[in-house]
């Protein structure tokens, strides 16, 4: 696969804890698919200070792009920004433009921009802000790696300014038969048709509905004329053992 | 916190490329946090197997308890038993008890035990099985890997019979105070009663619900005399700011 990979780095003790599902991480695959950039991992750490900066290390490291969700609010458990410019030895500071959007959002609101809000206006030098549309306080990229919020609906809205921004490759492209056969019934086939097409994934994903036991095979790639051909063999597999 | 560790391992390529919602780590976060075990780290990776492998000796090594999602089903693209034994260099053969067990389930439902289904009663050498009450094929238990299937009642079945078998700490409480503050009118205060609690840890999380602003304030910690005392503080914190 030529597409360009990514990663994702979910920051937050309440994800771990259970307290709040996570559907950052759903709703960022999904997009970066589309836009023909692989996910290619995912992490959930907590509010840590060390092990975010080692997560990010690693992740920037090893994939074209990372993408963070969380920990960029006011208080004292909100250090994804600190943790950022750690990791990459950047200093970090309030800085005027950020200070002004935060400084016209509250000012609209009626609200005072303390000590504690102004935290949010800390950016790493050299970063780049990625608009915030609900709440102002912004994101930012820094080198490969782009800082969201971990409030869906920001984080979402983040998503869609940072996406048309980078370069992707084909969208990865993908087709679902649904047979009401096991698993079992059609592995050793389909491996023989996964086996023929090494630049598709494959995937079969059973099911148990309404007493009915099938299963889903997915296939996946970014050329359509050959997940064209696989679906084609894989109708036939299907009749031939049905 | 003198809890032991967990982290988790969620494999399968349909999870990454957003076909699939991961549903497993919410659900075992918060059975964990009930059993005093803390989820200190989550990974999701793809099908692939040096990735698996690099991932559970990292994890393996790291924390108490790993648990894995996913990838032990027939076809060619379920690799994690395979992965779990290379990891630990143990060998993998068919084996009996996990044959009689296949054996038994498809002789009832009159299916046939061919090779491919054959491939779900390969066990690592010394490895414990784990019931699966759904669909019969194990689980099993290596050294401190818990390896479970991917689809979400089988996976929550497998977890209601491990956890018991572990040794948890104390449960971890948590208490939540609602307050119609932002978080940045609270979180100077707010970070002086963490700092007053270095055991417990305090996360704030915002909402804007009906036009209102609010922020949960969430006290987490074993001791629940401490929880209460915190909360005590945080209660007339808001009082006073109010």
């Amino acid at each position: 696969m030529t597409n360009p990979t990514a990663a994702m780095l979910v920051i937050g003790d309440e994800i771990l804890s259970g307290r709040t599902r996570d559907s950052n991480m759903h709703h960022l695959a999904k997009e970066l698919t589309s836009h023909g950039i692989a996910l290619a991992e995912a992490r959930v750490v907590p509010d840590d200070r060390g092990v975010i900066i080692t997560a990010l290390r690693a992740l920037a490291t090893a994939h074209a792009h990372v993408f963070t969700s969380g920990g960029i609010g006011p208080t004292h458990d909100d250090i994804t920004a600190e943790a950022v410019a750690a990791a990459f030895d950047t200093p970090i500071s309030v800085r005027d433009d950020a200070r002004a959007i935060l400084q016209a959002h509250y000012d609209r609101s009626g609200q005072n921009l303390n000590d504690a809000r102004l935290r949010m206006a800390r950016i790493p030098d050299g970063a780049t802000l990625i608009e915030n549309p609900i709440s102002a306080a912004p994101g930012f990229t820094l080198r490969n790696v782009h800082v969201m919020a971990g409030v869906p609906a920001i984080f979402e809205a983040m998503v869609a300014s940072v996406l048309p921004t980078l370069t992707g490759g084909a969208p990865l492209l993908s087709q679902t038969l649904c047979v009401t056969r096991g698993e079992g019934d059609i592995a050793a086939p389909l491996g023989e048709i996964a086996d023929r097409f090494p630049d598709l994934s494959f995937g079969s994903y059973p099911f148990f509905r309404d007493g009915v036991q099938g299963t889903n095979i997915v296939v996946r790639g970014s050329d359509g004329a050959q997940v064209d051909a696989a679906m084609t063999d894989l109708s036939k597999l299907v009749s031939d053992t049905a």
